[in-house]
């Protein structure tokens, strides 16, 4: 069988850790190079305990890592890190970047909502947005993925469709999204600490998080007009998954808004719209690559509230991730993707 | 010092005990009964372990209450029971009651939300809703308190003042609330077990919750005219606090709603209003009556974002259900509800 | 390649949906059948939603599999009720029971601890333990295997080695164990909901708890005389794992008992034995079929302490009984149990 | 009414934080000076939103304190920093040390188990260890306590009658001992990380935790000779709570040992030892200086097993640096320090 060699760059973080979990049960990609900067030397069970099980390749700096072996790029680095790593990489290389650096077109937007220059911009024409149910045919024949922020996949399975089809009003779109604390990332904050985070919620970014930009991006497109967004975190008491609420203005039926989503995603593997009234819980998509949405019916006949899950993690980290890959090497969209969620 | 000798109908549930422990601090009020049909002749700290430091009475029947001796009585039974048991209490009794069951004001809103016609509408012309900051003189004055709900608290305390003003569009009031589990009462189901709920969060009651008309209500009465809201409740796992993230248009900028709730609010002491850029957890209040919430601008120009917390089990229940009592003895209205909250 | 189909008996509670995500993944059994009296006539993921991408039966009536479709039966049923129904099962069927009703084989000692004779003692002279690691020729052979309990595979594991070898005092085993609170099963009471476990922990069952006739059992046929311990289960807030601190008196050194420990296990997938120093966490083997255990020095010369970790789902429950299962067939002992736990 | 003006050091601090949420219910004890030095010239409200409520002075680096304005040091700083800080302060103050710098008597024994010779070892005479249970008129006359430990306090107060009385065998206790995270500071550790801390627990410090010395030396005291223990501390994911469960050898009846305990316990006002079969569980003092215990028997007739539980923050720390502060000034023993449980 063939084997795809691959590297995780930035293997010390949760979106590391999960691509490990996931490239374990992967039938063609294999691990041959991790790193980790700050860890270089030592054995990635060193600092993730639950992967001893694995047989894996020693952490090292990028650097060190011997790219001729390797085929397949998942970088998993801090965003405005990536960007002066990948500009560096050989050219043999197919590449998912996780992080920020090449999902915003615009090189004035970048610099806007992320506070200097693009240091790659050369590189961003040649990267596809990673959303694979919108970007399929690109992806297949691009080396460079800039695969979408948590936030933005839940936000846009459900909203890309309906300003395409101009079903919604794109200056009613309200966007009510609740986090686990995964999101925030494994660095030491005293913000993240259990004894700030259980019992207790908060909204935070209100209004200006750098998600925003990344999605008022792909809905301008979709709906071929600048639509502008508004956009409120959450951080919740739990380890995975984000659920987002959306209202927005229409003047259609809400069975039509439905319909028009299961037939927009009625040949995807990882989309999933409900029946009238079942209601979508983040549960559902624990440990697993599938989103979750359903349509409901508002007080105000104008209004429609559409409720998404996804796991952060996978579908909107690490398994996305492997999703597009496995397009850029033309293998089954979901392999190493199968399996049901963890619960409870 | 004036001793008020009060009773707690319904002392089993969550709301029941916090009353117990807010009172145990209170100068004047007395518990002198308490109730709990299915565990009548029990101690209370059989099953609110607890409580046992304090010196109780047995829990009885409602039938078994001396009247006599009770001037203040706290009525925590579940909706439509409460009806039932309060028409038939002795006319000297001051009462206030937790329950949904005196809340609305129409009796063809009532049997709409609560599926059957009121068992004691003449009471509800007597009947004050306890919102202590918007109805403090018909308080004072009244022998039935219908004390709010824990999602109407949360919202109508920032939104009132805005539409009494005519600051903001009534008919585009969103209102996405997110909650603790003992909202959810103390009852057995499969649905509120650990597992479910821990690592995972859920919308519920999806635009038809009940409380959206007792929200309704109350903002009609500020606006003067009808007003219908969206209002989505989210189940997130920890035990108590309610986030109200609110979304309203406007063309008022948000400075000066933001200035307007810190005037009406000013000399109230369990509300306030944040400068800007600070942000409300549901820390912040937990454990206490105090409700704290700050105004945000949205990247669309006419549009703010709110956020509003409390304890739901304190100002959303057993603690402004005591503010009210204060009021209805001539006592500080801060009367038991003093300290700091409990963190972490 | 071969299938072998089989049923979930009782898929209603955490080891049948858990029996269910393993199951998923194994390359040779097959789900064909799935009971749950209460719910028949369900689909599975009415009451479990997470299983909905899985291509299941409908839940039905225990009277109305149809068995000659099926040879491999996993009894997820409650205590007691298991061996009503096991002894009317047809004889070609292999039988993996995750319930207590065929570990005890001693017919007074169940009488003794469960209450009441047992009814179906004819079968338990062909029930097989289900510790693999130390019944592995016998599994392979029976027809009957009895899963053990959670607890007991914690405390086993560690103690069976080291009293064949007489390396500690049997009469000084103390096991102070702490569960997750999925062991408490799905059943909704009071004191399994989210607020009255979360931020929280207590003991239980202290002296007294069942698991221990059948840990008191093992030990002693490992030491070939009668072995009484000390036992203390306690409830902590999260979903999954056990981990027992085990406390013995020793005259033998602890490298002495580590290695010995090392040697026992050295050819199984799925025992561990740290190093030196090196100390299990639950979440080593989160969802996994793992135990992990070490060995410490104690201030007491005389005296180790051992630190046992599994999930009580898998390597506790439905993850061995699979392990069983395979050998029963004939299969690789770790189809269906491989990839790595769940972190976060 | 009297009024004694405390300073609080180290105020950033959980066990600072809640210092000050129990001395705001405090009758006498007002608080006049804060410091943090890495945040002086802030509020504290800016690290602690939560105390906002209170009319707090403004916290200030050490040697900036008005010390002639002072009555009373509570000194919540990390250990080692706070022998140097003490051995400097003005001799006219009473202070309540809540660090472990002044506990051990033994200055070879400081140094073995905390690395380095004692700073101030001359203090350490004047010193009385502050289990007020057992200390009280010690630390009337004192100027300078020093507050237990938190796991000492939880397994001091069980033991320290029963080896006075010699009822139990002092070669045979063994201590396993679970605690909340808040016991490991605020201080930004990716171990202490919501997503590393919930779902899951973990033994640490086996064999050689530091309250070991002080567990020690005070049941070598009780018992008038060298007593060794056996002492496993765990994490569990909850804020607060330690619950110590205790294994004893001994040659009486288990209601003789429970009687020896209700009998030495009788006239304190903050330990409870329950009646036979009721089991102690941490949420029954959560926010409260309470210490509740309940005493079992073993299958093995020569063994008791004893439950104790405090919550860690407050007779662990801050409540019973309060209660002995109480007491050097001849205040009521539970000033500051009434109220019931805080629950859920």
């Amino acid at each position: 069988m063939k084997q795809i060699n691959c590297a995780i760059l930035g293997a010390s973080g949760y979106t590391g850790a999960e691509l490990v979990r996931l490239l374990e049960g992967h039938p063609t990609f294999v691990i041959k190079a991790l790193t980790a900067n700050r860890h270089a030397g030592k054995p990635m069970e060193e600092i993730f305990p639950h992967v001893s099980l694995a047989n894996l390749p020693e952490m090292v700096r990028i650097e060190d890592v011997q790219w001729n072996n390797i085929q397949l790029v998942f970088c998993a680095l801090p965003h405005a890190t990536t960007q002066e790593v990948i500009k560096d990489l050989p050219e043999h290389l197919k590449i998912v970047d996780l992080s920020a650096d090449f999902r915003i077109r615009d090189a004035a937007v970048y610099e806007e909502w992320y506070g200097k220059p693009h240091g790659a911009q050369h590189l961003q024409d040649f990267a596809v947005y990673g959303l694979v149910e919108h970007y399929r045919e690109e992806i297949k024949k691009t080396n460079l993925v800039a695969s979408p922020g948590c936030y933005p996949t839940s936000a846009l399975l459900p909203l890309i469709p309906l300003l395409e089809e101009k079903l919604i009003d794109p200056s009613s779109i309200i966007i009510d999204a609740k986090t686990g604390v995964t999101g925030a990332g494994r660095s030491p904050k005293e913000s993240s600490l259990f004894a700030e985070i259980s019992e207790g919620m908060k909204a935070y970014g209100i209004g200006h998080h750098r998600h925003m930009a990344e999605i008022e991006q792909e809905l301008s497109l979709a709906m071929g007009e600048d639509v502008t967004i508004s956009f409120t975190p959450h951080l919740v008491p739990m380890n995975r998954g984000i659920l987002s609420t959306i209202y927005v203005s229409t003047d259609h039926f809400v069975g039509d808004i439905r319909d028009a989503l299961k037939k927009r995603y009625q040949s995807d593997t990882f989309v999933h719209v409900l029946d009238e009234g079942q209601v979508p819980e983040t549960r559902y998509v624990r440990g697993v690559n599938h989103c979750v949405m359903s349509v409901f019916p508002d007080r105000h006949a104008s209004r429609v509230i559409i409720v998404s899950v996804i796991d952060n993690l996978v579908k909107g980290a690490s398994g996305q991730a492997i999703q597009a890959a496995n397009l850029m090497f033309d293998l089954s969209e979901d392999d190493g993707l199968k399996g049901l969620p963890f619960f409870p």
